[in-house]
């Protein structure tokens, strides 16, 4: 679509510029330029045929901004995450659903991590309600049940309210707590809440793949070394680069259609039928985070292209295939955009800082 | 090259101000005045044949951004530092190796230093595993042995990840918590990760001088009065400064080769072989926390050296001197356009901001 609307766009600003007599040889030369150069579009854009338009997706799902709507209605996001040893990844994620324009983000995470979550921003409203073992390893199994009934209270009455979770960003490998939270997963898909699912959320799904297994409003989005042990684990091979996209097509398939954004040089995106790509050039700065950002996004956009589904003259394709197409889309073109002003001390809060802006960009508000 | 620069670029700049004709008692003068400046500065640039091209070494060490590499390959830095005293020494050190260009920045401090430390950026993974004495001096002998186990278990399930170390900024004077980190350096050489020595580390480290003695991957960053201990009870005499760099070389010679860089008016570096200057001229300002931005940069210029040196045609200088050089260099730069823009109101995090755009004008990234 990108690069048909592409060939469209450039052929209408070609063809305006040419003198309506058409007798001349250098008139000539240039029409036949003009052929040439949109046909070779047209080939292109036929058989990358799996490369998604991000932009028209961006501008598509993005609602437009209605002075009668009120708050909560662009988004209510949670990301489940935070424990005493990190803290910056849930906020990264948490943060960046606020910055594309959802109206509320929550953070459930550790006691310990809570404060300083909400040291880093006043905007999110972050419950200290996750426990570790180190913290109630002292307790009787009944009372470590009890605590574990309490932490998924504290969660389960927030639920219905939001529109998506972000599950992992910063949540350690405890095993008290990842029980918790692979019980947070069973109250989420009871209230048919989606959810995107990251960072050690994929080490917890990776081992006990029920979890997910046919919720449909599951997106799991893997980097390199999460993408590897998930294929490992589900497909029993290894990863096979020559047949990616056939390869990620069987593995969502696998898991009963969750969608899989697989992170890389290339994102792609399949949910068991189609496989979609964003290949938009980023940025070649690596710094932890920006799977966060990435998270965070697909919460936001997945929950704007559910909202659009229920508009009958709006696409049918999958919101959760819209939601990881616009996020992939918006987060190379911040990261590139942050790379152009800070270079190689380019960090996640650059990046971060830059996703309004380039929103704004594909699709102004106004 | 600096120095033979600025006498090249001196004269022409006072050459091209004298009048064609050559007559006059003046201008004779002015030639005389002109040929005796630059036969001095000729002969200072000569003899101080130390004098590093820090700038060229900057462009050698520093890597090409290419969009293939993932996470973790520009550098995975970790600062053994920050305590219930000390909290920015190590934020400084961890940020800097950031805005440098490193992918992934840790801490390993005590618990009450890590929420200050992460409050201070989300951007780092801070880890609340150190333990000092008032903590555990209730324990028994026994207990006080699990505990270190535990401290040393929790870092060194990481060691292997890591590039480089930094070992001291904001570490404190406490015996327990000491004692920790000089088996944190036995595990460090045990799994050949390099490491820089500032601040308390260096204290630990001239009271046991084992500790790095003969390991080549050590860096050393004394200022005035750590290098003055160091000097004392290495070489058991006063510091000379009439013959500076002949001691530094004995000095690190007698370390066994570890490598020194010596801060002050002009930085001096030796691994008790070479000795090298950097005098670019930084800033007037002295406030504290510069020598953590140097321990920071040292660290990512070390370990891009070392992976440089896998190359066959890289240079085939130490890697650990070209990591001072570059960092020395850096620093000098950031410091002096940082006061540029505050003058005497120049903290160290205005230096640090400055890090990302001198690295840019010596080395542009793309």
């Amino acid at each position: 679509m990108l690069v048909k609307h592409g060939v469209v766009i450039g052929l209408g600003r070609l063809t305006s510029h040419l003198p309506s007599s058409s007798s001349s040889s250098v008139l000539r030369r240039q029409q036949f330029l003009v052929r040439a150069l949109c046909g070779s579009q047209i080939i292109r854009a036929m058989s990358s045929t799996s490369e998604a338009d991000a932009e028209s997706i961006l501008r598509t799902v993005t609602p437009s901004l209605d002075p009668k709507r009120h708050k909560g209605q662009a988004g209510k996001i949670a990301v489940i995450g935070g424990c005493r040893e990190y803290t910056g990844a849930p906020y990264f994620a948490a943060i960046s659903a606020l910055k594309i324009g959802a109206d509320l983000s929550h953070v459930f995470c550790t006691k310990d991590a809570a404060p300083v979550i909400k040291s880093y921003s006043p905007e999110l409203i972050v419950h200290p309600v996750l426990e570790e073992s180190y913290n109630i390893s002292q307790l009787s199994e009944e009372d470590q049940r009890t605590v574990q009934d309490k932490v998924l209270g504290e969660v389960n009455k927030w639920m219905e309210r939001f529109d998506c979770l972000v599950i992992g960003p910063g949540l350690g490998r405890d095993p008290f707590l990842l029980e918790c939270v692979s019980k947070i997963m069973l109250l989420a898909k009871k209230s048919n809440v989606p959810f995107v699912v990251d960072g050690d959320g994929l080490f917890l799904v990776t081992n006990s793949i029920d979890l997910v297994n046919s919720y449909p409003l599951a997106v799991l989005t893997p980097n390199v070394n999460e993408y590897k042990r998930l294929v490992q684990k589900v497909l029993n091979c290894e990863v096979d680069e020559q047949n990616a996209e056939d390869q990620l097509r069987s593995l969502a398939k696998q898991i009963g259609g969750v969608t899989i954004l697989r992170k890389g040089k290339s994102d792609l995106i399949s949910n068991g039928e189609i496989v979609k790509s964003v290949s938009i050039y980023g940025s070649p700065r690596r710094c932890g985070g920006q799977g966060d950002i990435l998270s965070g996004s697909v919460a936001v956009f997945l929950s704007w292209a559910q909202q659009l589904k229920q508009d009958p003259e709006s696409p049918s394709e999958n919101p959760a295939i819209l939601g990881c197409i616009a996020a992939s889309g918006l987060l190379r073109k911040a990261a590139s955009l942050a790379f152009t002003k800070h270079k190689r001390s380019t960090l996640t809060s650059d990046i971060i800082e830059c996703l309004g802006e380039s929103l704004e960009d594909i699709c102004p508000a106004s």
